[in-house]
């Protein structure tokens, strides 16, 4: 199902079909928590702004609406009217990061809503018969991540047991796949590493979750509080051992100074709630630098947020209109930006693959960690 | 400029000619308070929802941005990128309704910012000065809003002073439009009859009015908390003394059910914003009733809020996804509500002018009345 088109020493260029459509690698996916991108950002935005794949979260789903509302209404992709790829997670990241008091147990784990408090359990089973549910074209497994810095005998306990999990979605999809009334019976399932910081429980892990042979791997755990050079270390160490003809996601990175770095490292898929989330306090990508949209000089500034962005919003408004928004506290003001930030990043990774189909993608990433390191 | 093609009773089909294109009226006009509509609704969805004539507030855009900012910035339509018609009402509404301490003198009112408390004049020249550096299509005269029920002696010194304020617009206006870097020299002035609930003051007020040939008359000081009776009621009394051959605009009204009313008394002209402030509360117009999108009956229905409505969220969405937006507050939810509310405004007031061109309004009215005042 993943085709690797071409290679730049570690830089990867692929296809990945599924039966939503073929997914063009590197790739960001537009995170849509809930179903529907922060910002007042439709699904017939997204179109205009070339996302390829929406990403939504599990555990969110499971509480609002609840994931057996969404089958009925047909799954995810019929709820939110979006005919290409979804990747849900799994909820793991979320119960460690939103819930409050939690037991983990190798069964899984109890802890309680953040909306409304009521007591959840989820395990592996749970999560593939939720992601069944939503009919995701790409489910994640159920998998525990680590706070950062770990304890090391904590940290291989954990890992193990996100092996163990990850064995039960495995065979827990099977089953589902199989039922008839599985709205996608083709959902694939991609696995995590996790390992914390310590080179050789991630090497141990990816050894041991290469095997099972899944849709594709992701590195999770990382982008939680560690340094960026850790995060890149953890990628040099981990990567030669995962799959060579499987997509790899470095899950919740990241800047685009990061993706340039991690697709140089051997990542196809990649996901982000930083273009969305800083396009609504303002703070704006170009491909001239980091902007901040807030600032005074820009208050009779007619030109649009970057003259050579196709962007809907550069198209249309100017940077004076959008900032009297802001200030104004007007919601337009971040649709238009939350627009603008996302159709750069699905641009920088269109860019990002033809430089890599051109074989210029070393000089491609130079010059660009050049200018995103600067300001407007 | 106004041409009035058809009469039926009192209800009149007529077009009205701008510097912006020409106005098919019955007209309702889209409420974009600082510029933009609340709910992240854009000028190019505007365009989509078949708005002939977007409405912005003197006062408000006078305190963010500042009107010197939006006349550097070329005018309200390229501010905003519009280019239909625009009217600005005249700021003495909200100093009314929004400003603290204020202090009423023949020269014009002093009054308090509502956002920064800071200290503000404004009389007629200052309301004509700012409205032409907005250069709106459309201006409206600096009038006092009287609050109601109003005490008689009050209501008539008022008025008085309204129609000498008045006269002070018009003389700015022409004075303005006749500048060499005013942008839009064609500006019109709209005079508001004013007069609390007293017939007589108020066919006293309409009478001198009527004798300034102005571009259009507006009837102000309605929907401020009297009756619905009473308000038909001054329509019934007022309208005979308007000029036949000059558009009338009944100023921040109302319902559906309020507009088929006021059309069969001879208005012309409509703004309010009630069908966006009840979207942001998942309060919906259809073609089939008045409908709360937050009822639990719509946590499955697939089925799009009107089978039968075109616009851009029917097209696309269902009853069960925007419940879902609305439960868990996604901004998503209020734009595409704000977006269908609009849709059902100006898809009327279209169904109204076709109905008068055809000759069948009486019927029409009472059709859609029945519908209207039921619930989905």
């Amino acid at each position: 199902m993943f085709t690797l088109l071409k290679e730049e020493g570690l830089a990867r260029r692929g296809t990945f079909e599924t039966v939503h459509g073929t997914i063009q690698t590197p790739v960001f996916m537009n995170v849509g928590t809930l179903g529907a991108i922060k910002g007042a950002v439709s699904t017939l935005d997204l179109k205009d702004i070339g996302c390829q794949v929406e990403l939504s979260n599990t555990y969110h789903l499971h509480v609002r609406p609840g994931d057996k509302v969404i089958k009925e209404c047909g799954g995810l992709h019929k709820f939110m009217n979006w005919d290409r790829p979804i990747l849900t997670d799994s909820g793991g990241f979320q119960v460690f990061s939103l819930a409050g008091l939690r037991k983990i147990r190798e069964e899984g784990v109890y802890f309680n809503s953040h909306v409304d408090g009521r007591k959840i359990f989820m395990g592996p089973e749970e999560s593939m018969q939720i992601q069944s549910n939503l009919a995701s074209t790409i489910a994640m497994a159920f998998d525990e991540c680590v706070a950062l810095p770990a304890e090391y005998n904590y940290a291989k306990e954990s890992h193990k047991r996100t092996i163990r999990w990850l064995k039960r979605c495995k065979d827990e999809m099977n089953r589902l796949n199989s039922l008839p009334d599985t709205i996608n019976k083709h959902q694939m399932l991609f696995g995590i590493n996790q390992g914390a910081t310590f080179d050789d429980l991630r090497i141990e892990n990816m050894k041991e979750i290469a095997e099972l042979d899944l849709d594709g791997y992701a590195i999770g755990g990382l982008a939680v509080g560690e340094t960026t050079e850790e995060m890149y270390h953890i990628l040099d160490v981990v990567l030669p051992f995962a799959p060579k003809n499987k997509p790899r996601y470095l899950m919740g990175v990241g800047t685009p100074q990061n993706i340039l770095e991690a697709v140089d490292r051997g990542i196809d898929f990649f996901d982000c709630v930083m273009p969305s989330r800083n396009a609504r306090h303002c703070n704006i990508f170009t491909e001239k630098g980091y902007m901040s949209l807030k600032n005074e000089r820009y208050i009779t500034d007619m030109s649009p947020i970057d003259p050579d962005c196709d962007c809907p919003t550069c198209r249309n408004y100017s940077r004076a209109y959008l900032r009297h928004l802001f200030k104004a506290n007007e919601m337009l003001a971040m649709r238009l930006c939350v627009i603008h930030n996302l159709y750069f990043y699905n641009k920088l990774m269109e860019n990002i693959r033809a430089a890599i189909d051109g074989g210029y993608y070393k000089e491609f990433k130079k010059e660009k960690l050049e200018i995103y390191n600067s300001r407007v």
